[in-house]
């Protein structure tokens, strides 16, 4: 068994190579003796790129600039672009490359996690003697191995909340357990239609969402992110499905800008939608108010590529993210099982083995 | 007077000249002595062109590519387009001509009403033996300064709905009474803070509507088209404000796709949202069953300018309208009132010189 096998943690489950690109080992950020190797999503689909990242900075502005994104996804880069600064096993520049890092984006948890988890590693590393930078990619490496069996029960669970023939409405792009959605629908026959709201500005939706939908088998339409409620109206969408960024202890959804109009339009027409949070709640956020939203600069919102689209004088005012309350919510799906948002607290206490009704 | 003046129908409220660039005459298409002038709204900010339509087919595909839009501009573009086919007097001709404007949108009856008005005039002419070129002209001469006008009071009694400091989102370019409630709001000593959702995919908000505020002294932002609801419930949002392309006799408001989502979030969040129809209901739509939503080529949403950003095998859908229910408005602005949408049928009984009181 190979490295990449053993960290997809998906063994005797699917071949590596028949993923869809984007959660490919790559897609999430690998590390290959001294580089981090990143799919640049930014040119899907147009071309396949990958960023080689041998420092720090490279690995910071990586994620800054939207190569990866994704609050799993990027902290994995994270996670390996600390190695990077572990070479002379020394914790001080450690502790520097993990501030830099941190402040990349501020709204997910899991880039925080990840950091502390391999800078405690790291410390203990160095105490004894060890490697630090082994321990920090042995350690990522395991992160790894979790995040992708955590997306791939997520995926089984919500794709059986679905039936043969459903039309679902995605936001952004909702990351592994989705595209794991994919491939055990189409596993278990069921045929599913994809609308992706294209999110503006940098239309993960045109590009990645419908990507790993047709990569999966499936029919992809795209729509601007202000059509989707009107064909919840027109009874068009059986189910509306998106990731989270966190998802707080009281079912508080915080995922990216647009959800929250979705959720509301899903609500007035009886939509069930269905949040995709492979690792549960975030136990340290009690509810919004343990949320801050990310603002990013406002020039992306004026701009279609080079061009500059709005008359001189106009600003941008750019929320990254928005928080959708726990009454817009009906499910919230993770790998330990499929939980009512007001009772997604209890995830903590949850065998993995157990049963997959909502609790 | 000039006769461009006498249409603007404003005698001694404006200059021309003072007007934003979008609703002085060539913005609303203007008539030349053989050629329809239309402000090319694709190319705005970045440039200021002018088509010069010569036959009744460039009229058409000026409107369906979206040089000219709005449900009222373009129907003077298309009226002043027939009397291009009136140069021989023959009503056949311009039957034909009538049919082929027609299909270029069909979702506002403005340009029904429009070419029907011209066509009857028409008609008459030829039968006493007048010019029918001519008498064409004339009415949409005459339709375009009663638009001005009926602008001009809608925008006044939108102005006088809000207060100095106030931020109002709007989606879409809400036209001519948009821009009067700028110049009133302007005129009164009320500062706004205009939040522009940028309209995908052709960004009206982002160039047109932002524009205006602009020109009218006023600060613009630019949001995407799925930001509103959240800046709504943040708190950040005092008034939504869009126009209508059609307005039913019970108050069911048909605009820009992504109005109804943002109307939503306007009545969960306690945002009043108004509707600027200068003209009032159509008195002919009972409904929104009585209701055409044009449905767009779906290539639109599949590109930024010429790079396709979709996959192969991805289609674009693309609903070019939605629709409002009367519970989420909160009111409809009229020439001749402010009306509640319950009570929009009765615009038809309203003295145009009695009060402002919401009815």
């Amino acid at each position: 068994m190979t490295r990449a096998d053993k960290r997809l943690g998906l063994e005797g489950e699917y071949n590596e190579a028949d993923l869809p690109l984007l959660i490919r080992r790559a897609g999430m950020a690998e590390w290959d003796n001294g580089i981090v190797r990143i799919l640049d999503r930014r040119e899907l689909p147009l071309a396949e790129t990958y960023l080689e990242c041998r420092t720090v900075e490279e690995v910071a502005v990586a994620i800054e600039d939207m190569a990866i994104q994704g609050a799993f996804s990027l902290s994995i880069a994270a996670g390996y672009g600390l190695s990077l600064a572990a070479g002379n096993n020394e914790l001080s520049e450690i502790e520097t490359a993990a501030a830099r890092l941190l402040r990349t984006r501020p709204t997910g948890l899991a880039l925080q996690r990840m950091l502390d988890a391999c800078q405690d590693r790291a410390r203990s590393a160095i105490e004894a003697g060890d490697n630090a930078r082994d321990t920090i990619v042995a350690t990522v490496d395991h992160a790894a191995a979790t995040l992708a069996r955590q997306g791939w029960k997520t995926g089984q669970r919500a794709a059986g909340l679905l039936e043969d023939g459903m039309t679902i409405l995605t936001h952004c792009f909702p990351d592994r357990s989705y595209v794991y959605l994919l491939m055990e629908a189409a596993r278990a026959g069921k045929k599913l239609n994809v609308v992706c709201s294209e999110t503006r500005p940098y239309l993960q939706g045109t590009r990645l969402t419908s990507l790993c939908a047709v990569q999966a088998g499936f029919d992809a339409r795209v729509i601007t992110d202000g059509m989707g409620g009107y064909l919840m109206r027109r009874g068009d969408i059986q189910a509306f499905i998106t990731a989270a960024d966190r998802v707080c202890m009281d079912g508080t959804v915080c995922n990216k800008i647009g959800t929250y109009q979705y959720a509301l339009a899903a609500k007035a027409n009886d939509v069930p939608y269905y949040t995709l949070r492979q690792s549960g709640p975030d136990r340290e956020s009690a509810d919004e108010s343990d949320i801050e939203v990310e603002i990013r600069p406002g020039d992306a919102l004026l701009y279609l590529g080079k061009e500059r689209m709005a008359p001189q004088g106009v600003e941008g005012l750019y929320p990254g993210f928005d928080i959708t309350p726990p009454e817009l919510v009906t499910a919230i799906v993770t790998d330990r099982g499929v939980f009512q948002p007001a009772k997604i607290s209890s995830y903590v206490d949850v065998d993995p083995f157990v049963s997959d009704e909502i609790l």
